[in-house]
């Protein structure tokens, strides 16, 4: 792998590394549209401008144009967003485990006294009102 | 939001668009390392490349360096992984739903014939060896 000629993840996270390409395919998650479609809620951004975030979409696989005479829809490829999920997978420990632990922490403060574990049984501790 | 200023997600993005940058994230999942540690593997990239793939990751919050005396170790950051991953929610749908058509086809052509479905019983259907 070279830095010349960036690998197959790096190109999905480039691409994805900008808001109006991300808006694009908020957008084209809700269906097929044209390039037109697309522009318009990005005005006064000029219809290049558009395009130009379309090719780099397109260059990374995560948006397809069917190329007809009058009608040309972008649509949504999202086998790239499925790697960047793939690739995500051994951090997801780092962050559900903290919230995992700030659940645990707001159980304990939310209890007078730590009772023993008994996921059978729905009896209230002794002192409580419920 | 300005094009000159980028936003959160697109500084994380950007920042994971670099195979080197993820393999450095990566050996931090292990645990901390000092920046010699982490420039090891990398020879011959020069030891000023590396801190400077670690400045644009600390930029984006993806990591922390603790500045000791003798012993500078970074560490992993989940944080913005786990705004990724929030990002990524709504296009999930788009690729589990492939996979989940994939499954009820598999389902489909190993039964000879489909049941109705009774999840409370186990029994077998006629026909069945079981």
């Amino acid at each position: 792998m070279t830095t010349s000629e960036p690998d197959r993840l790096s190109l999905t996270l480039a691409a994805l590394a900008d808001p109006t390409r991300r808006a694009i395919l908020a957008r084209l998650s809700q269906g097929e549209a044209s390039v037109t479609e697309l522009a318009e809620p990005f005005k006064p951004m000029s219809l290049p401008a558009i395009s130009k975030h379309l090719k780099v979409l397109e260059k990374a696989g995560l948006i397809s144009q069917r190329r007809e005479a009058q009608w040309r829809p972008c649509r949504l490829e999202p086998a790239p967003l499925k790697s960047v999920d793939e690739w995500l997978e051994r951090y997801r420990r780092f962050y559900e485990a903290s919230f995992d632990s700030l659940d645990e922490y707001l159980r304990q403060i939310q209890k007078p006294e730590t009772w023993p574990r008994d996921p059978g049984q729905t009896s209230a501790p002794p002192g409580s009102t419920q």
